[in-house]
């Protein structure tokens, strides 16, 4: 019975849509059930029959927000792309949309970034997924011949630290002037010449010893 | 006549040891003069005599906030270290001390920095002058034969964006367990190593070309 299925998710969706626009008028506020069952013309029940709970309905919220971003992110992981190239795109990838988003409603996107901390169980498997992602190009680089001597775990964390305005929305919020793509560019240049595991001060102070080793 | 000046800044670190019980009590509450001149038993217009504007105030709070951050900012500047070594400290001294005020009361911590969001005016003075002293570093590393064929101003901007768990409280606060002094000097390591402005991709992929020419 497909056509009951497909009416239930239309229902779900508006039922979301209604729920953005009440976080659009009245910020990053901790609805209830009963009120985001009001602003749908619905009863509380009927609405519980879309969400079962209050955490499934934010659960839905953030697979929402989430859905175009992790498509993204998988087709970067399944393509042929060089693994340096490859993490250039798991970052500028999302970086667009999440940009565009923001410029679209600033106000409505740090409002979502509220309730994001204010349910940051539902937010934190999205996190850990793009971290596994990022260790699967972190192999591959170092399949590669880069990051040598290194931990994938360790690298997936330097690299976390070290871009932070291109992936977290807290802070890209007040960095847009200078979390450009082509920043990025020189950022993950930056970390697959730089980023190894063996005395790398010494290297560079003393290049000659490179040459003749 | 220094007696008299010397008890008028007394008494003006007095009121601001109030006003941040009051933070540690209520939060980031936008206060009134005259709520504070309340919580320090004093008139308002006495309290005017030793904060001549609520701007005033704000301005005071602030450099009591930074006045043990820059005095360690300018002893790292004027010291003899190597431009990396220096680096290390300009960031761990402070990422040091701003991890103790956190650990001490997490809350109070929290609370300075929405205040600080809160009259970002009176903090960007303070983002300003450190971003000039690391400018200075950036210089001094560029003299020492690092950043090759980069201007100053963009590899300031940079290191910046790849340093934001290290020097940003915002951010610090969800990172502590990465952002660590270890971590910190991996960073570096990566940056001095591979912050290059020529076509640093060719050179990584053919590391033959780089001891011919």
């Amino acid at each position: 019975m497909p056509r009951p299925q497909l009416d239930a998710d239309e229902i779900r969706n508006s039922i979301m849509e209604t729920a953005e626009e009440l976080i659009r008028q009245r910020g990053a506020v901790d609805f209830s059930v009963s009120e985001i069952a009001t602003a749908c013309g619905m009863s509380q029940s009927n609405l519980y029959r879309y969400f079962e709970s209050k955490e499934a309905f934010y659960e839905a919220m953030a697979g929402r927000w989430f859905e175009e971003l992790n498509t993204l992110m998988e087709e970067t992981i399944a393509s042929e792309l060089p693994a340096k190239e490859k993490m250039f795109a798991f970052f500028a990838n999302r970086l667009a949309i999440k940009r565009a988003r923001f410029e679209d409603d600033p106000k409505l996107f740090e409002s979502y970034m509220e309730i994001g901390h204010q349910h940051f169980e539902v937010v934190r498997g999205y996190i850990d997924l793009a971290d596994h992602y990022l260790a699967v190009i972190v192999a591959e680089a170092m399949a590669e011949g880069h990051f040598e001597d290194m931990e994938i775990d360790h690298t997936v964390s330097l690299i976390n630290l070290m871009v932070q305005p291109f992936c977290n929305p807290d802070i890209m919020m007040n960095m847009w002037p200078t979390s450009t793509d082509d920043n990025l560019r020189i950022v993950l240049d930056t970390i697959f010449i730089g980023l190894k595991g063996k005395s790398p001060v010494k290297l560079d102070v003393a290049p000659d010893l490179r040459i003749a080793s």
